[in-house]
Parts: structure tokens; C-alpha cells; sequence
């Protein structure tokens, strides 16, 4: 049993907050500013509008202003914002925490920085920190686990990852529980980049159903040959990226099943059978409804951080011509079959 | 530009015909005792009856007690029967055949020795003819090509295997074009187990699917944590396995493409959801007509492989939680919910 205050009451965020809540914890939910709404309605006993469902007993709300009450006697803190919160977490939040609470970031994504390197957002956090001379290492939650299905009550496997083995355990156990399966890992870079970076792979396999739609008349075929050959090559690219920062065997494995699942779904399949049909980005993004697409930004990002990388003979774009094919596709709107012929191997 | 013969006249031999016809080569389609009637079709120009489509001109047909005509100056010969008719190949051809000259397998599948080893076809052929004093090696053609979507000229991605980096290059030009894309690789067995293996695990995320559809209301939903917390499992079995008989690494993601479609397909994906509804394996088998399933085949061998592996201190079955967990459910339908906890890491 422990006190975990949340910031943030968007999905993710309220999603853990039942996870915690079930499991006995005290939890305690801050909205950040843009929760506002939110929080009235939590506290007035209203069901969470996206899940549909209330909250336990044992949670309380607070509204941002009322952080550092919510955060008081708390065992650790979970940063529940999206990637737009990033900074505002960081100034607010951060540079102002007791630096014995530990906090545990359940915030996708990757963002480079000037040398090219692709860092998950903790690290981000822990080196801004750094540069105003606090130390801190920040925990981070990672795995295949939409919100929605983790409400209700699906069968998830996600790790938590950071330096301090009793610290990840004691946060696994909080969250541990019949269907939310909670491992550790001491690799934090491998595990948020292997479930960033699949995004990138997804729209692959994506692009190349579009574009075997397009070529075959018959419209029932789901070309599974086709997508399976990508799936090869978005596995060999993957597993070749996190080979190049050190990552640990899981980490990628992890980053294998949240691809199967990526690509199965909706979005990113979406975005990539568009762009393999002939749509350029600016009107695959028109057909989605202008949305902001992670699995574009990723790409973009990998492709501008491996650039440099290769410029320091660190890697070399040559070992990723999947990727580099859906950048050329993005940007240029070259529009051309996969470089098939770069897919395959000889090994003797 | 060679000269093959494909014996057996079913789908992956004809579709395989169909491709070294439209590369130019000459083909000559030798039938099984079974294939007599599709022959007599082919004879007369009908078209393929499964796929709807004509063989190309340069394809000529032989009854099978003509097969040793056919044979004479071929460069390689592929063996296109299911595995029912891998004895009949092994007595009726390859005891015969003329020592100079190779065999290409296109036949999936594994068996197991006496002592516990899962072997592919090729390698039981190998072993059987040396009995007789016979030394040959087979090559094989391995990875997720389906016969219908080869037809339809899908983008398909497989691999040749064997032992002579001249031969595998022979075979793999001659089947290479801009949809048939053919890499070449020593590891005989690695590849050949990567793609069998797979069927077993596939059913172990269709199972799950089929657990959580009962236990959630909303029937709406996909499960996609589940998926790709079991996706994770299957992977990481499945990269055990391959290490334990010495595979490559391009065999095991192969394994893993494979893996993906076969789990978004339609009759491995089916039996694993009604068996983890709680049907038994006898329900599910009427339920789908009665069919063979060969995941279901695949489960057992291997299961039964894993023991006596164990027995000599090879492997530790307890690496393997996810395929014991199929095969309780299979053998005894001890029904329950998957064996979450042993799917847990602990990365220090």
C-alpha cells in the first residue's frame, strides 16, 4: 500500500489512477491546468467521461494550485501529462519536488536533442534538472498499454524502468495486480526508445498494404506475404537501432509486441495504407482530420538523429532502408515501391 | 535461365511454377498419383483451378510415372507435395534420383526423431537416404509465402537454405523477380524451425484473445494490451528456442513476420479464440470442419520434444511457460487464464 500522486487527469494518467486505486493505494489526482473541468466533476462524483466509469473511494482530486498539499507524505509521484506538458511538468512541478519523492513518467515519446541523440522524456527531465544542479533520476513506465483497454481491466504488460532496483519495486508493486502485469528493467533507454520507435516501423508495414492495394485488382486479398516481409525488415531495423544504443534483449521484445499491436490498429495503419496509395502526408493528414500523428514525428526525428549519428560514424543509414524509405516518401513524396532488393540477406 | 522440374501439382508447387515460368525459365510440372486429374486440366490449358489463372507457355506437364523424363537435364528439382506425401517423395523420388542433382524442398512442417529432435522435412530426408547410403544435401525454401497471394503476385519474401552458397544462388536467381524476393542463407535448420515453430505461438495470442472476449462485457473491443503482452511472450519463446539448436538471427525474424500474419489470419487465430472461450480442442476442431490444424500438430511435437530435451539437461521447460500453458489447455482443458506472473521480467 502506498500514497502515489497523479498529475494529470488525461487517460493515461486516470487510467492508473484506477489501477492504483484498486489496488488499495491511496491515490491522489492533480490536474494540471487544462484539467480543470475535470477535476470539478471528479470531485463532485462524476464518472470519468472518456472510460465511463468512477473512480474509487480511496481517490482524491486536487486542482494544480494544490499540488504541493496532494504531494505531501506521497511514496512517489507519476507525471501523467502528454507530450504538449513536457515543459510546463518540468517547470512546475520538477523544479520544485522534495528530491526524495520519486517520480514515475507514464509520457510517451522521444525528442532529439542537438547532437542528434534521441532521448525519452525522463532523460530529458533529468538532464534540464541537471543543468540548474538537481539530481535527480526519474522512473519511467513502458509498454504496449492503451488506457481505454488497461480501464477495463485487459490483460497488460508494461516495465518500469530507472536506476534504483527497490525503488522500481516498490513502484511495480503498487500497480501490480491480477490483470496489470508490471516487470522492472534497469535499461531506460532501450525500453522508452524500443516503444517509441515502433511507431516509425508501423507506418512501413502500412504503406506497403496501401500500395499492394493500389497494384492488385482483386480487393479481398489482405497481402499477408507482403506484410509479413515488412514485418521482417521493421524487426531487423528495430532490433539493429537498439543494438546501436545498448539496449537490453526485453526491451526489444517488448517493442516487437507493441508493433504487432500498431499495426493491427487503427491510426498508424491508417496514415500508412494512404501514404502506400499515393496520397502525399498533407492529404493523408486531410483525410484523418488533421490530427497529429506520433508515428510521423517519430520517423522524422529517428531519421534527423541517425543522420548525425552517421556523420560520427556511429551508425550507418545504409543498415535502415525501410526507414529511410518512408522519410522519402514523407518528404519528398517519392512515390515508389519499397526497396525490396535491400530487405534481403545472404548469410553463408 | 534454368531448366526445373516442381513435383507435385498442388498450391505452392503450381505457384511456384507459375513464378519460374514468368522468369523465363522452362518449367516442367511433374503430378503426384493425387494430381492426375489436375494434370489431364493443365494438358488441355485449363486454368489453375484454385487460383484462376493459366501457367505460363513455357510449362510443360507429366503424369507422375513420367517423372524420370522430366527429370532428365534439369538444373534442380523442387518437391512441392504437403506432408502427406513427404514418404512417397522419399521412396519414389529422391531414392532414385540422379545424385548431381539438387532438390529444392518447398514443403513446411517438422518431425520429430526418436530421441526428442524436431527436424524439417529436408533434414528427415537427408537422414533417411544416408540409411540407405545415399549422401545428399536438400535445399529448402522457407518464410511466410502463401501459394494464393505468390499466384497473385504478392510481395513475398523467403529464403533459400542449404548448404552450397552456388546452389542456393542458382535456386534463388531463378525464382527472383520484382515480387518474389529470395534471400539465401546457410542456416538450414534455424530458418526451417523459425517458420513451423510459429504456428504454435500463434495460437497461444489467439487463445488470449479468446480468454479476454469472454471476460469482457464490452464486446467491442480488440484487446491489444493482451495482444502485445503475449506477442512479447511468443517472441521471447520463440527467440529461445532458436538459440537452444544454434539458429541464426534473420531465421528467427523471419519467424517473426511470420509470426505476425499468422496471427492476424484467419484459421490459426480462429481455434486459439475458441479454445480460450473454454471450447475443448474436440469442440473447436468440429466447430471448424473438422480440418487439420497444424498448430495444433506443431504445439504437441515440440511439446513433446521439450521433455526429452529437458530430460538431458539441454533446455528448462520453465522457459517456456507460454507453450506449456497451450499445450495444458490442448491436453488435459485445464481452462484457465494465462500464466501471466511467469511471463514477468526483472532486468538488474
Amino acid at each position: 500500500m502506498a500514497i502515489i500522486t497523479i498529475i494529470g487527469a488525461g487517460q493515461m494518467g486516470s487510467a492508473l489512477a484506477f489501477v492504483a486505486g484498486e489496488n488499495g493505494n491511496i491515490v491522489r489526482m492533480v490536474g494540471t491546468p487544462h484539467d480543470k473541468t475535470l477535476i470539478d466533476g471528479f470531485r463532485e462524483g462524476a464518472e470519468h467521461p472518456v472510460f465511463g466509469r468512477h473512480f474509487q473511494e480511496n481517490t482524491e482530486f486536487y486542482y494544480t494550485e494544490q499540488w504541493q498539499d496532494a504531494v505531501k507524505g506521497s511514496d512517489f509521484i507519476v507525471a501523467g501529462v502528454s507530450s504538449y506538458g513536457i515543459d510546463w511538468f518540468l517547470d512546475e512541478i520538477l523544479m520544485k519536488l522534495d528530491a526524495g519523492i520519486p517520480v514515475l513518467s507514464a509520457a510517451k515519446g522521444l525528442t532529439e536533442t542537438e547532437d542528434g541523440e534521441l532521448i525519452s522524456y525522463p532523460v530529458y527531465w533529468e538532464r534540464e534538472l541537471l543543468k540548474k544542479g538537481i539530481k535527480r533520476d526519474i522512473y519511467a513506465l513502458g509498454g504496449p498499454g492503451t488506457a481505454d483497454e488497461i480501464a477495463h481491466h485487459d490483460h497488460t504488460m508494461v516495465a518500469v524502468c530507472g536506476t534504483d532496483p527497490a525503488i522500481r519495486e516498490k513502484i511495480s508493486n503498487s500497480f501490480n495486480n491480477s490483470y496489470f502485469h508490471v516487470s522492472t528493467t534497469s535499461d531506460v533507454m532501450g525500453l522508452e526508445y524500443s516503444v517509441a520507435i515502433k511507431n516509425a516501423f508501423a507506418l512501413g508495414v502500412g504503406i506497403a498494404i496501401g500500395y499492394m492495394s493500389v497494384k492488385d485488382e482483386d480487393k479481398s486479398r489482405a497481402h499477408f506475404n507482403t506484410q509479413a516481409a515488412v514485418f521482417y525488415q521493421a524487426a531487423k531495423e528495430m532490433s539493429k537501432l537498439l543494438e546501436s544504443i545498448g539496449a537490453e534483449y526485453n526491451s526489444l521484445l517488448i517493442g516487437l509486441g507493441d508493433l504487432y499491436v500498431t499495426v493491427s490498429g487503427a491510426r498508424t495503419r491508417k496514415i500508412g495504407i494512404l501514404l502506400g496509395e499515393g496520397k502525399t502526408f498533407e492529404e493523408a493528414q486531410e483525410i484523418l482530420g488533421g490530427i497529429t500523428l506520433e508515428s510521423v514525428v517519430v520517423v522524422r526525428r529517428l531519421y534527423s538523429s541517425l543522420k548525425k549519428r552517421e556523420a560520427r560514424g556511429e551508425v550507418k543509414l545504409s543498415d535502415y532502408p525501410l526507414l529511410v524509405y518512408i522519410v522519402e516518401l514523407l518528404d519528398g513524396h517519392k512515390y515508389q515501391d519499397l526497396p525490396w532488393d535491400k530487405f534481403k540477406f545472404d548469410v553463408r
